[in-house]
């Protein structure tokens, strides 16, 4: 399978560092370096330890390769790296990079040092780090290249191909951004129709006139919605003006994708939203998981004193307390899978502003179903199992779990919903949210319902 | 905010879709379907009723706009438009269409349906269907397209721009795949690097060699891995002796990564892996999500039980009663903690093979370090709150809350682990069943703590 070769030459290069490290074979390491692909260097350099870490840096020059390393390297190892390096070389390695990546590694850097760093670039770098800097954090203004190739719209195709040729700067070229005679961003042209055209016509007859632009405020997740949507391999990225100032492109977007995804997961588990939290030691990991957890022993705690104030019921029928786990359980679990897919709708943008209403009494009408029929599965279950006791017992608990179920789907679909009303990510902490709010809901029900029928 | 203005741009193309088609003017309906951008059109697609649907999609026209629409569209809104399709028109539609296009809709179809529309092709086109669906769905051969153009290393680069003008076919060219005299790929050129060079030079003196290349059968999660880790437009997919096949373009691979996304989040939660459950009806998402909801009740049937067994306990303290919500409830949050963060970094490949044992240890850790602490909070707490009763109710509780949230992390690092050793999936339903054995185990140790310390 090919799938265990590609993972088989990354543990295979991993043994070979580190074979290479233990002998402290200097030549032979930064032969390998140069060797390894600085994006398989950047996943391996997760297993060394700090020492060894800092040994193999040591040994790279500051060049491209090292650049592009440092850029796929976790944030957590950029920091540890960084902060303790010479601002002189930080400054010599970054000097020349994309501004994104100069503002990327600044930023990972602290306040005092990343000072150091960017006192010794020179005044027109300082400038464009400054300015990408300002933008907010996870903006299409963070993350866009500037290094972006304009062109007059009444250039002809053949001087277009021509200037091209001397613009050795601008990264990944994939069309060319052609603007008006107020510098305004009028349309695009791919390379390949460039290349494809009569060298005479003219750049305004064959650009595409119709592009989604975003601006440098635009969150990053909706950067990634249009790429993906429309599959872009670039988006630019306008003022109020419309004037190009930069270009996000799809490999960014990638990333982006990626991340995102990963924030959603750990939001919803109640685990923050930090990526990297495989790398962080088990204090520190359990110091990110320790206030998510909080809420659930708040809502554990007032589930202890319902249960309380109906101690007299289960001291009449002890049964009661058996269908304790089984009744939130369910709730919990079907809340779980209704958050799940609301807060994944609304990520991929399947869930539009104005569905909401529809989706919640969807979510109803499934916690309805499915409620009615474990409902009466347990019901039936609970009274053979106890004939001897209430013969309300069954009626009891069938009814339980239909609202528990029916509480989860509602609380589910709602917490998302609300979240995102009020501007919040929908991810955030829904999953422990909804089981606790279920635990608690639940119960209640349960004892209330108990009381209504058994007469206790 | 440009977000509003996006989903704002779409609301309003909704709305005017809604009044043409409610007044039946097909003249503005056909001037707007051609406006509208085949991305958006699916989007917007999914709000129409299945009438309005027809209606629309009748309007269009036999031409690449509907065929990019139609790519675009959910599965499940193709399998409905397509499958009661005159198969002369899905054959006049596809029949010019890219090798993957036409693979991924016929797939959609019928298999009586899908086999009309195949006689209709002429017999090239059916030889290279034929191909591309004997791979296995979700590999590189499925998604890969099959317009490529290669061009021999002892080209110059002059030539090989003056071929590619022809090459009007090729689909987003960013690179020449550049072969030997066997035919084998051996290099790749950007479009980009051949514009820049002197016409004179030869391609086997500009090209990259060292490319990461797939094969067919590669799964589309590793060829997603690739293109994320090295930044790539395009992943060449080869076949035993290294021909090109075809390649798989980074608009794809961003699909692909939203896609595995959004299936990892929905099974996770135990709701399958259909990523348009938001588009079924209450019935068949009841139907979906059935099955893993019961596991979680066999579960809570087995927690009743057990309960059931310590029942005279019960009788003798009935505040044991009150805790079994927060014993259970903590350690299903952190149980799903622990599973999220490691069926998350197994899909993002930040925990390599190997590396197993180190993770479950520091989730061991993590578990006991909040087992501990939160053990001791409730410990003390119902302590204080029941001072009336047994003094060893503080104990009992806090040890089981330490001991529920240690076989949290344990089962909830477990199964995500085992899954992938048995080449499972390892977000299949783990949320469910973390959660539910975890009630089930926690619950029984809890009564084997209550059973020795309290001595009843």
């Amino acid at each position: 399978m090919r799938k265990e070769l590609f993972k088989n030459e990354i543990n295979i290069l991993k043994d070979t560092f580190g074979r290479l490290l233990r002998r402290h074979a200097k030549t032979n390491l930064t032969k390998l370096i140069n060797k390894t692909h600085p994006a398989d260097l950047a996943v391996i350099f997760r297993y060394f330890n700090d020492e060894e870490q800092i040994q193999v840096f040591n040994l790279m020059k500051n060049d491209n390769h090292t650049l592009e390393f440092l850029i796929n390297l976790d944030d957590t190892i950029i920091e540890k790296l960084l902060n303790i390096e010479h601002p002189e070389r930080i400054a010599n390695l970054i000097q020349n990079a994309p501004t994104n990546d100069q503002s990327f590694l600044l930023g990972a850097l602290e306040p005092k040092q990343a000072k150091s760093v960017i006192d010794l670039l020179n005044k027109e770098e300082q400038e464009g780090i400054e300015e990408i800097m300002g933008y907010p954090e996870d903006s299409a203004g963070a993350m866009m290249s500037t290094d972006v190739f304009t062109i007059y719209q009444e250039t002809t195709c053949g001087d277009a191909l021509r200037t091209l040729q001397y613009q050795k700067d601008a990264e990944m070229v994939f069309y060319l951004y052609i603007t008006n005679e107020d510098d305004a961003l009028v349309g695009i042209a791919s390379l390949r129709a460039l290349a494809t055209t009569h060298p005479d016509k003219l750049l305004r007859d064959i650009m595409i006139k119709r592009v989604h632009s975003v601006r440098p405020e635009t969150d990053q997740e909706d950067v990634a919605q249009i790429v993906a949507q429309y599959n872009y391999l670039a988006v630019p990225v306008v003022d109020t003006d419309n004037q190009l100032l930069g270009i996000v492109t799809v490999d960014d977007v990638v990333d982006v994708i990626r991340e995102e995804a990963s924030e959603d997961f750990l939001q919803m588990a109640g685990v923050g939203k930090d990526r990297e939290i495989l790398l962080k030691s088990s204090w520190e990991n359990a110091k990110i998981r320790l206030p998510w957890l909080f809420a659930s022993w708040i809502g554990g705690v007032m589930a202890a004193y319902i249960i309380g104030v109906f101690e007299h019921m289960i001291e009449n029928i002890i049964a009661l307390a058996s269908f304790i786990p089984v009744i939130i359980g369910m709730g919990g679990n079907i809340g779980t899978q209704s958050s799940t897919i609301i807060v994944r709708g609304m990520a991929t943008g399947r869930i539009a502003i104005g569905d909401e209403f529809k989706v919640l009494s969807k979510e109803l009408q499934v916690g309805l179903i499915l409620g009615v029929l474990y409902g009466l599965l347990l019901g039936i279950l609970a009274n053979i199992t106890f004939l001897n006791l209430d013969s309300m017992l069954g009626v009891v608990i069938g009814l339980s779990i239909c609202s528990s179920m029916l509480i989860a789907t509602a609380v589910g679909a709602l917490t998302p919903i609300l979240l995102k009303k009020l501007d919040v990510d929908p991810a955030i902490a829904t999953g422990p949210f909804v089981t606790t709010s279920t635990d608690v809901l639940g119960v209640f029900f349960y004892f209330l319902i108990a009381e209504w029928f058994m007469d206790l």
